[in-house]
């Protein structure tokens, strides 16, 4: 059986981790030569494929490809492009074919979330339309914590770390000072549709006061007058209040809150940012010194404090993707299956790629407390293995030796395209 | 000669090494049991001395000092009260002296920034002409390194590393992402007038175009037109733009970017946010997708990526503190004096608090670049060694251990007091 190369990509936004699943696929497509040539990686993920800038990973050094681990963003470029369904985007399905064979391209590695999956699912399909053989494995990634069958998503765990941390030190320095100042911090964290980042917050509360006081859910609809009595009760009992709210928190009218329309004084529209709407609500009607944090990008990029549970699972759902195809199966994606709470233990087990398409999971209802401020033992219970472990990347002079890869490209072979 | 008790306080706004200046005091009191006794810490700073309210640190356990290293914000609580001069605030000061008269103080340790090193000036004149022999010794303290005499301000260069690695991770997302989404990110910094901590952040800037791309500082009035077609050149030239913006950048006529009165849907003002203000202006002028993080808090309690070299100099100067007023000097403050700086050594001098008090480092001119926009290669020179070096906490279920001591009251003596 002759050796084909392989294509590997990253989709949708980026996490702390999407490397260390590119390590995985690299290192593990390295241990099989003779039925994996080359890996080529897609320049700004499947727009690689469809412009054909393909970047040759074996041109990459050993040591940079093993850096790829500690490295956040994504190292071959990702894109917000999604394919369509095959009968919209046909050409653009036919075309990755096209680029396939040119490059004797036979195994297909997509690295993304749901909708990624759902591409790789159609690029399966239409291989099979096509009688062209290539084998198709999805790589599971996302911070939003919302595919299914794997019990959680890599990038997810290391967010959870960052966030978890993040508001147990800001709570703390609000405690510190909040007899003679500030006395409520608010901190916004993403999540338009599920509240899996900011339930991991609730990991930092204890039983000394600290972490968040109030989370706030895109899951229950925000009423302004609970809240405000929440956060003032709070602020009465223990003198300082912390809140950790979700982008995607909104009023029972499906009104997110960020979505206020504000303008400053030049007369420029504001983007977005809930945690200054909540924040003038809390200094407005209750009158307290609040401070705000939006933690944005700085949540999905933050390597440095990167869970190292998180690491391992990308690492070797990336490694399963290469073991999956090399074993024959096709239109599959590995996932993490939680075998133990406690001792917190795990295996690789896989999922139908038609199965896993287009289905989001939610955060269970019993993962949110009764007055919907605050997460439920049970919701610890699943999160709190996730963010163990400490995985930290080298540094020089103070700073993170965070790689960026030679990216040399493959010489083309075929016409220009456009996408539609 | 018996020995007497000591004050400790922690003053202003925190940092995440004001606690390992508070483990060099009390580790090195220790050492002295024939000069000090006992170490009583201010509860919320200078407001525990003048409302008796005294924690026994004789009472913490050694492991639990010992992780005062380790631990961000004020473990002792600090406080936003400033005492004004003798004149008008002579009854607090006199208050001060029955205190410290009635608990056997006869050393005060003051841990703070400019006009806490000008408290501790005043107390040191007053006690004399009261005739109440106290020695006086400030730490020094502020993230926002103003302070004269010391090469740099204890918890500055943790924040530093701070905005310079979450500068250097956000850049790489986008950069990951900018070929189909965000092209421009703002990160907004801490600094109301000097700009040393969005100075920070032009660390991460690299060969490899990593890092902030502009720098808005306070000591540069804001022009928007050189800016937005700074942004404009930057994207068009590299497909991305990253921002570090100063909360105190102004215009000419210093009006603050921030202050823009902003008023959400709900009719409420909103708070500050320089970011989103300049988002929203290159937005609107240049159609750039955008996204904006506002650090806040985080930056000024972030211990999971405190620097090395801060923590030491924060430590190194509360045990030095202490053997200066073991040596019998009074009305001084420690200081880190730099005496090269490839390899960076440094040593400990100290400075008369009389020349201390109310003076405010500024940034040198020839620390920003020409156009206003970046730092020069001498601002790297002075800021680079600050932030080498990485000092963990330890880690129990994947969050840091940090500590909160038990702060036992000692018994009052005197009659309770009303600050004015």
């Amino acid at each position: 059986m002759p050796a084909y190369n392989a294509f590997y990509a990253q989709s949708g936004g980026v996490t702390p981790v999407i490397n260390a699943s590119a390590a995985g696929v690299l290192q593990t497509a390295a241990k099989y030569p003779e039925q994996i040539n080359k890996v080529y990686a897609g320049q700004d993920g499947i727009l690689g494929a469809l412009y054909e800038n393909l970047i040759d990973t074996s041109l990459e050094s050993a040591s940079d490809i093993e850096a790829l681990k500690m490295t956040p963003s994504g190292a071959f470029g990702s894109c917000r492009y999604k394919l369509k369904s095959l009968e919209i985007h046909r050409a653009e399905y036919q075309r990755l074919i096209e680029v396939f064979k040119a490059h004797d391209i036979r195994y297909f590695f997509y690295n993304g979330g749901g909708d990624s999956q759902d591409t790789a699912y159609k690029v399966s399909q239409l291989s099979e339309s096509m009688n062209y053989p290539i084998t198709c494995v999805g790589v599971p990634k996302t911070i939003d914590n919302d595919l299914p069958f794997t019990d959680c998503s890599p990038g997810f765990a290391s967010v959870a770390k960052y966030v978890a941390v993040s508001i147990l030190e800001a709570s703390m320095d609000v405690a510190s000072m909040s007899s003679s100042s500030t006395k409520v911090f608010v901190m916004e964290v993403m999540g338009r549709h599920a509240g899996w980042i900011a339930a991991a917050s609730g990991l930092a509360a204890d039983h000394r006061g600290l972490g968040p006081d109030i989370i706030l859910f895109p899951e229950i609809d925000f009423d302004q007058q609970a809240f405000l009595a929440k956060v003032d009760a709070t602020v009465k009992a223990k003198g300082q209040c912390s809140i950790v709210v979700s982008e995607g928190a909104h009023t029972a009218d499906g009104k997110f809150l960020a979505d206020s329309g504000v303008r400053d004084a030049f007369g420029h529209a504001q983007l977005g940012g809930v945690a200054p709407v909540v924040t003038g609500m809390i200094k407005d009607n209750l009158g307290l010194k609040c401070h705000w944090a939006v933690c944005d990008y700085l949540q999905r990029s933050a390597r440095h404090i990167g869970s190292k549970t998180d690491v391992e699972h990308a690492y070797a759902l990336g490694q399963a993707a290469v073991e999956l195809a090399i074993a024959g199966k096709n239109a599959v994606m590995p996932t993490i299956v939680r075998t133990s709470n406690s001792p917190y233990t795990w295996e690789i087990g896989h999922a139908p790629l038609a199965d896993v398409a287009n289905v989001e999971i939610k955060m269970p209802a019993d993962y949110i407390s009764d007055d919907g401020f605050f997460i439920t033992e049970r919701c610890r219970e699943y999160l709190s293995p996730l963010i163990q472990g400490e995985d930290y990347p080298s540094y020089t002079n103070g700073l993170p030796d965070y790689i960026v890869l030679k990216k040399q490209k493959v010489t083309k072979k075929l016409p220009p395209f456009e996408v539609s």
